[in-house]
C-alpha cells in the first residue's frame, strides 16, 4: 500500500513536475486498488552512487580515498620517488598523474585496494571515512549526501520497494558506510570488485583482496551487476551520468510501469554545475536518451529545496 | 525475538541431539535476553542446494536438465552425431559421455546454456522444471526436495534470519524455482554462472548468456561468492559435500556463536547412502572436519522422520 497521511515524504524536493512524476509512479505501482500495482517482491530500484546519492566533485571520492592512501604508505615505499604515477602524486600533481590515462589509475587503485584481507580493507576505509574531509565543504566525506535522494530512499522502502546501489565503485569500499548512511545493506549493494582469493593464515580462513579487476559494474556493465546480484530486473532506477545509460534503459525495457530518473547536476552555487563535458560524471548521452524517451531528468536547482543534509556547498 | 510457543516448527525431525544443536544455536541468537544474541541484519545464513536442499541421485538435477536440453536441441545439430561427447549421449551412453572429464560437461553445459537471452533460458528451465520427471521417483524434481530442511529455513527465517543459497549451481537454474519452493528470492541466490553480454536486439536491451565461464561457486570459490553477493560472513551455514567445506569454515571463522551443518547422506532405503567415493556430492575431508572441529552432522536416517514433501524413495 503506497504511504499516505498528511506528511509530505519527500521535503525536500519543491513541487514542480519531478516531484509530481516520483509520487505518480510509486503510487501507480504501489498503492492499492490501482490497475498497475506490482507486487512488492518485484519492487527492485537501483541507484547509482557518484553523483546520484553523493557528490564527485571536484574528484571521485574513492579517489580521494586511494590518493590518501598513497600519500600514507609512500615511506614503505621509497621506490615511489621514481615511478609514475606515484612520483607525480607525491609531489601533489595530480594532473600529471591522471595524464597516465586508465593504466595510472589502475596503478593507483590496485596498490591501495589490494594486498589486504576484506578486514583489513574494511577497517582501513573506516577510519578514512571517519576522519578524511572534503576539500571544499571540510565536512565529513559521508556528510555529501543529498538530502533529497535520502528522503526518495526512504520513500520507497516505505512504499514496499527494495533499494538497491548499482555503482561503479567498489563494491567493499561502499559496503563500509551505505547501510549506515543509506539504509542499504551490504547484500543490497553492487559494484565494481576485485579478485579475491580464499586462504588459509595461521589456519584462519581470510579473503585476500587481489591486484586483478574482477567485475567493472559501469556501462553495460550495471545490466549484467544487476542481474548477477539481484536477478530481477528492476522497475525503477536512478542515476546521474553516461555510466548510468543502459541500467536505465534496462529497467526501463521491462513490461508494465517503470520508471528512469537522472539527476542533472545544475547548481553551480549551492553543489556543482557539470554535464556534457565534465571528466567526472559526463552526462551527454544519457541526457539525450532521457530527452528522447522522456525519462525524468531533475533540475537540481530547480528541484531541490535542500542539496545536503548540512545545506549546501 | 526466537519463536517460542507449543507448536514444533521442526516436525519432520526427530528428537535427537541434532535438532537440539539446531533449537540451541537459534535460540542462543535470536532470543530476547540471550547474552549471545545476533542483530538480525547480521542473521546470515547459507545454504547450499545440491544434496542440502534437494537430492543430488542418481546425477545433478542440472545435469539431468542439460541431457534433456542435448536430446531436444540433436534435430538441429546433425554434426553431433560424429561429435564426442554428444555422441555418446545421444546413443543413451552418460559413462562414455563423462569419461571425457571436464572438458565434456563444460561442453554439454555450454551448449545448453549459453546463446540465448536470460529471459529464454529462465522460460526453458520453467519448462522442464514443469514436465521432467525424476527417473527413479517419477515426482517433479522441484518435489525432491528436503521437507525437513524447507522447515528449518522457515525456522530461521521466523527468527528473523535473512536466508541465502550459495550453490555451485547454476545462478540463472536456481532462480527460477528457488523462490517459489525455498522462500528464497532470486537477490538471494548465489551460484555459478557464465558471462552476460548487454546487447541491444531489434532496439530493446537483452542480456545474451555467452559460451564462457564467469563464476565457479564451488569450494573455495563459496567464501568468495558469500562476500561479494552478501558483504557479510554467514553466522551459519548449511552444507553435504567436500564442495562446502570452506564455506563452513567461513562461517564458522568469525567471532561470537556460529553453526555449521552436514547432511550426511545415510539413508538407502528412503533417499541415497553415500559420501567418501561418491562421484557426486563426495563428503570426505569435510566430514573429517566436522568431526573434528565438532560440526554438526545429520544422519538422515536417524534425523530425519519424512524426507520429501511426499513421503521418500
Amino acid at each position: 500500500m503506497a504511504q499516505t497521511g498528511s506528511a509530505d515524504p519527500l521535503p525536500s524536493w519543491n513541487d514542480t513536475a519531478t516531484k509530481k512524476a516520483i509520487v505518480t509512479f510509486v503510487e501507480r505501482v504501489a498503492k492499492a486498488g490501482s490497475p498497475d500495482l506490482v507486487p512488492p517482491a518485484e519492487r527492485i530500484a537501483t541507484f547509482d552512487n557518484d553523483g546520484t546519492l553523493w557528490a564527485e566533485q571536484p574528484i571521485y571520492f574513492q579517489l580521494a580515498f586511494a590518493l590518501d592512501r598513497i600519500k600514507a604508505l609512500a615511506p614503505m615505499h621509497p621506490e615511489w620517488k621514481d615511478k609514475e604515477p606515484f612520483s607525480f602524486l607525491l609531489k601533489g600533481d595530480l594532473k600529471g598523474a591522471l595524464a597516465g590515462g586508465e593504466a595510472a589509475i589502475f596503478e593507483i587503485v590496485t596498490v591501495t585496494h589490494s594486498g589486504m584481507t576484506t578486514v583489513e580493507f574494511d577497517q582501513i576505509v573506516q577510519e578514512w571515512m571517519s576522519t578524511a574531509r572534503h576539500p571544499v565543504t571540510k565536512r565529513l566525506y559521508t556528510e555529501m549526501v543529498y538530502q533529497p535522494m535520502l528522503e526518495l530512499l526512504a520513500y520507497l522502502r516505505a512504499n514496499e520497494f527494495k533499494t538497491f546501489i548499482v555503482s561503479g565503485g567498489g563494491i567493499d569500499f561502499m559496503r563500509v558506510f551505505a547501510e549506515r548512511v543509506y539504509g542499504v545493506p551490504p547484500e543490497q549493494t553492487v559494484g565494481s570488485s576485485g579478485k579475491l582469493n580464499f586462504e588459509l593464515r595461521d589456519g584462519k580462513p581470510v579473503l585476500m583482496k587481489m591486484p586483478e579487476l574482477s567485475f567493472n559494474d559501469d556501462k553495460t556493465g550495471k545490466p549484467v551487476g544487476i542481474q548477477m546480484h539481484i536477478g530481477r530486473r528492476p522497475i525503477a532506477a536512478f542515476g546521474n551520468s553516461d555510466g548510468d545509460l543502459q541500467m536505465l534503459e534496462w529497467a526501463r525495457g521491462g513490461g508494465g510501469v517503470r520508471f528512469a530518473l537522472l539527476v542533472h547536476h545544475t547548481d553551480a552555487e549551492r553543489e556543482w554545475a557539470y554535464d556534457r563535458t565534465s571528466s567526472i560524471g559526463r552526462l551527454d548521452k544519457a541526457l539525450d536518451t532521457a530527452n528522447a524517451m522522456g525519462w525524468t531528468v531533475v533540475d537540481m536547482k530547480a528541484d531541490w529545496k535542500q542539496i545536503f543534509p548540512f545545506g549546501s556547498k
